[in-house]
């Protein structure tokens, strides 16, 4: 009954999704890609602080070992 | 006679729970999933910040490397 | 002749301990389980900062990884 | 239909990247070569701060361990 | 004719320590065990601060991961 | 097509190379060797600091998992 | 033709090195032993700050996990 939280993530595939990073950085943009070891592939990623854009930044491959959390984003906040 | 600590993640599957990361954040949340890393599933998650809830969140993906502790949350605090 | 560390968590099951944590943080409560990792589970948790209880949590699971020491507690201090 | 890490550091071989450390720091470069371990080979490195480039540094070869993330740079930013 | 770093701590066995931890915290006690992640049992252990001993503490499990690095303690200082 | 980092390395050796450490320290020598883990040996090792040398060291091991990234000193900089 | 990093302390077995740690601690002594993980022990260890010696600590195991690098140290500097 219990979900594997990389089960999460391929349902999230194709999916928007907010990253948090260690330090407080946050990435917005659409999952396409991810590993065991959580290492994720973003397209269209925008990196937000308090809760602005502040960079575009296209595709981007976050390490894994800096991710504290990743949120499937659903639409409105 | 001893708990595996991962039994009493276990046994609070579908249960409210608490989870301190390192730096002090807490999040509140239903624990859906689980891994043999402390990588969380929750829903409903709320992120709290001196007892207040500062971010509904949904669910979320938390990586167990950044995870001090876990606490099934009993009704009244 | 050496006693092994996990021996002494081993025998200290069902006892009150301490656990100091990276950072400084200390819970106190009976230790009710562990693993290899030194992932622990207390119950009756309390958290203390300088020698005051600040907080009631119940049941708790400790990721080893935060782990500085454990001490078991023999009644008075 | 899950793109992996590595395979999108592979497609971006021979082309322009920035690679962001941890501490903030980044690094624009030609992406030369990879491992798993995401220790990454750089030609024509530039160190960037501020979006100034502070140091032409030539060939590099960056450890994963330091790395937050890599993105492919797509000509205009 | 290497000496291994376990066996010095095999031949400090029931003999004082003293072991100093990240963040410059440091512990005399007896050395009663060890294990290969030079996780640490100390009997009668005392915490010092400064030279001076701030807290006595009894048994203690120390994770090895938390240690800089351990000494015999031999008599005089 | 594909340069392993670990041939950068291996390509240098008995040259001179810039390796960049965690905290900002930097150091030049002639790299003598190196292992999986990226420890590196170094000869004629010299300390530097705002680009100056601070300390001349002789040879030196470097450990790995304190590098950020290592770079072949190509004659001018 | 390239030197392993651990065939330079096993060179140095019997002969005084200087090893310096993260947080910039540093210590000198005759090196006695080593293993893989680089922790090292040392005879008639003294820890230096600023070139001075605040500490002689006598033998000494030090943990690898801490270690900056690790110079043999050439009579004269």
């Amino acid at each position: 009954m219990s979900v594997r939280p990389l089960d999460v993530l391929n349902r999230s595939l194709k999916s928007p999704v907010i990253v948090r990073l260690k330090g407080g950085r946050e990435f917005r943009g659409t999952l396409d890609g991810y590993d065991i070891h959580m290492n994720l592939v973003l397209l269209n990623a925008e990196e937000i602080q308090g809760g602005e854009v502040v960079k575009k930044i296209g595709s981007i491959v976050i390490r894994g070992d800096t991710v504290v959390f990743i949120s499937p984003s659903t639409g409105g906040d």
